[in-house]
């Protein structure tokens, strides 16, 4: 098969090499064009097998997703097939596909998980689309599954939008569980009286415990490398799914009280200071006449 | 009736104020000379009516108040009284009852609200111990209690501990009712591209709506007086309640995400960095290859 | 000044009185042809000022109102107003007001705070718009709103949306300080073997406390009636303005942990089972051989 | 070598057989006589080798815990080893090393996580205890943990108390981490519209993915068995070391939302009714007039 790839950063060039050594073909393209393939998209386009293109979206959601979805679609024709395999937002697929649908171009969702492992370890794959699309694609997507039973690593979860919609709460409790470990370090480490080594804990975690897990062997490999997390700072980003987890279960009046927490612990990390804990000091100091930090204090 | 009082700071020397405003008789000790009646506490006990010795102690919680409490006791004989009037934990009434009613000595636990409004508005009293101290001590709860109907600000909330047990809960609710305006705050703050003045917002809660309070008054003196609230920084201390309310909840099993959600964000903004954050980052790190801040840059 | 009113429900028909109450003419329409003043809305523009026709509409939030505002502005022409009174989302505001501005007809939204009773105590007023449309309802305002200084139950919050967006964080404030009192309620009452009466306290907390308030004295009223709530589920819907506030917190990075949680609570409190705790249980099971509870036991 | 185990439940019977398979001799004795290999607690001691006695309980925590050790403890004499293995909390081994040491016995606190697979797996081991004692019982750990690397499913975590307050630890992560699936679970299956399988997702999720871990494969195992776990009721036990690490993080000025959600979860599962959402529920028909359910209705 022969594919072309739009986005070779961290995840695309990883799933360009993946899917080469799986004996396909792929056609890649960057902005960056020490890693290209090609000059430019209508390039790639001209590069594919002209029955059926097929073309692999892998940039940031988003805006860049659409525009970037659009500049392909000019170059497709009926019969062609789009693949958005970036972090989207699902209503934005049922869209994309709708658009796409009036000119006879197929479009799949395919959430991608992995990170930076998924070249070696393959990549855990949630797909959404119309059986026969999703069919034709399968040998691409065989090629980036992990080895082992494909059904434990892929999933075909519904129409257009299941895809994204099943990697957005995969990244939902992605967060739960990140935050669950990282609360227990705290309190482990507030304890140097009485525990030794806090790395040492999470190392004998690996085997037998009810917590085992991969996130847990990489806690394992970052306290390796840097015992107290001495080298890094306590900032944390967030790329849309997380919110989009917690926007979705208030729409549907699901708790969700441990993704929101977590969510809202990296919102905090990223403060300087809290307009909000400057309102609940300024209170204390109204009622109380409980001193302040000024902000000068820094 | 004349009592003595120990601790004179920003919530006994205005509490001495309104008791002889009530026309009671008050000897203070501080340790600040300047401010005390007395040179001692031996001297305190001895300007009191020895018929029936009358101490309330007003110092911070914890092993200050046991150690006062120990002072004054040694110069009590059976039929006086004591009250601790600070932000004492529960169970330490229990303990402290018992030692003393081994010498006759009877003891109360008075939870006071009010900060240093309590002067000219009255405190709100919640106290725990036996129907007959209680009914001694009467005129001094009268005189420190706000004008109108006792019971609108005063209880007799049951046994020995049931008064800091109620003022325990009191200032658990304090923080979260305290935090979910600091939430409000903070979004509306995010807004400014469609809300003209926050503080505005805040002054118009204050007649008719359903989240009118002492609280949101408070609040709009504060904005009143720092618009933004750039003079302040978002660091809050807790004083032990927040915490044995939380405990407590864990303890009966009874559901508290307000409450300690409130109480995490005062942990929060005292964090210079946060451990679990720093975590969390070295796990985004380890899967995604995603870009850390160095502990360095600040 | 005389203006018409459409929905006259718990909120609009004490609205009607109050407007009328200060010397202002209302012409009132409501489906229940019982409460209605006039038999169609056709007859209620008719019946208004044609100078300049004035309508309040203060029906449910959601397509109800969309559907209403249509049928309204096709018998308004330009100059006319429409106020929308509801509990609408800010963002449909902008596009309603877009679509009406088309043909010249002003738009103002306003966010009423005061429940049933807003009709004896006035109502806390925030609305959005342009300043003379303001300027020209301000009669109406000023009847609503209560008595005292105009800014402590009256805001001009911003644009159109500025209204309904500080009445939606209004809400989301009220959940988190409903909650905060709600579970101090529970603390309390799962100490019976040491509180006398949990009404006992929170009557007394209305007088001199750090956390007095109306809603304080509310549920006083309610534990007056009720003292166990025994009459009562702790089955509690949710309008809108909760999951907005969350949501746009979650938009804006804000962090909003109380809300958020008092907000769950909701959903909790409306589910027979949930789905979650049945995953929890079934995971206990599996690694623990933990007894689960079969459905069938209800 | 050979020792003395006391509870042959879920996990103490496992252990005798996985300590046996090992080539150790395990005298048991549990209250059930058809399952206990002597009929007392002083046999089990006299068939112990009288040189150094090594007796591990294995049974629930608190006070039976105590009553145990007293009673196994007043066969011993100075030289002999207790190890408590169940889920104690960290504080109590401190009270009962000393108490111990005081007759020159040894003590030693096992952390054992692995549930009913540690027979065949092994169990994961978190001790505390003086280094001499921990290097005599080495051959018992070495036999019960899992196979692999010894640091990657065993550590000497620090003096008395480490072991169970790793374990503690643990299990608060655990709380988080299962609730965080189960989350995710929920928000999956309230979109059955869009997600076909709930299940097969899950089942996806087991390679290549974020959030692969043993207590994922555990409820695709559970959800394999019952696809909408309609057969188990969402009501979750909690045994304590969640408890308690909320309580230590209080203690420790730790910001634990993630874990504190997930054990108030647990809470909320098992209560027919909440108080504190009748108290909102009251509240909201005060002001609002909003209907609230009945008690009666069930």
């Amino acid at each position: 098969m022969h594919i072309g790839l739009i986005g070779l950063g961290r995840m695309g060039g990883n799933m360009r090499d993946r899917i080469r050594n799986a004996g396909h073909e792929v056609t890649g393209y960057d902005q960056n064009q020490e890693i290209s393939d090609v000059a430019t998209v209508p390039d790639l386009v001209a590069a594919l097998p002209q029955a059926q293109r097929i073309v692999w979206v892998m940039v940031p959601a988003g805006e860049i997703t659409d525009s970037v979805v659009t500049q392909v679609a000019a170059q497709l024709h009926a019969g062609d097939i789009i693949i958005d395999g970036g972090n989207s937002k699902f209503s934005d697929d049922t869209r994309r596909a709708a658009e796409l649908a009036e000119r006879g171009i197929g479009y799949v969702d395919a959430g991608v998980s992995g990170g930076v492992w998924g070249r070696e370890n393959g990549y855990g794959l949630m797909v959404g689309g119309p059986d026969d699309t999703i069919a034709t694609l399968m040998p691409i997507f065989d090629a980036l599954r992990p080895e082992g039973p494909a059904e434990e690593g892929f999933v075909h979860a519904g129409p257009v939008g299941a895809g994204h919609y099943a990697k957005m709460v995969h990244n939902g409790i992605e967060y739960g569980v990140m935050q669950a470990y990282a609360e227990g370090y705290e309190i482990l480490a507030a304890r140097d009286d009485l525990i030794d080594d806090v790395g040492a804990i999470f190392t004998a975690w690996q085997r037998g415990t009810v917590v085992r897990s991969w996130l847990l062997e990489l806690l394992v490999k970052a306290l390796n490398e840097d015992p107290d997390l001495d080298e890094i700072r306590g900032f944390v980003a967030d790329s849309g799914e997380g919110r989009w987890t917690v926007q979705e279960a208030v729409e549907r009046a699901v708790p969700a009280p441990v993704i929101s927490a977590a969510l809202f612990a990296r919102f905090d990390s990223r403060q300087d200071d809290s307009p909000a804990m400057k309102a609940v000091a300024a209170l204390r100091q109204q009622f109380g006449g409980h001193a302040t930090k000024a902000a000068a204090d820094g």
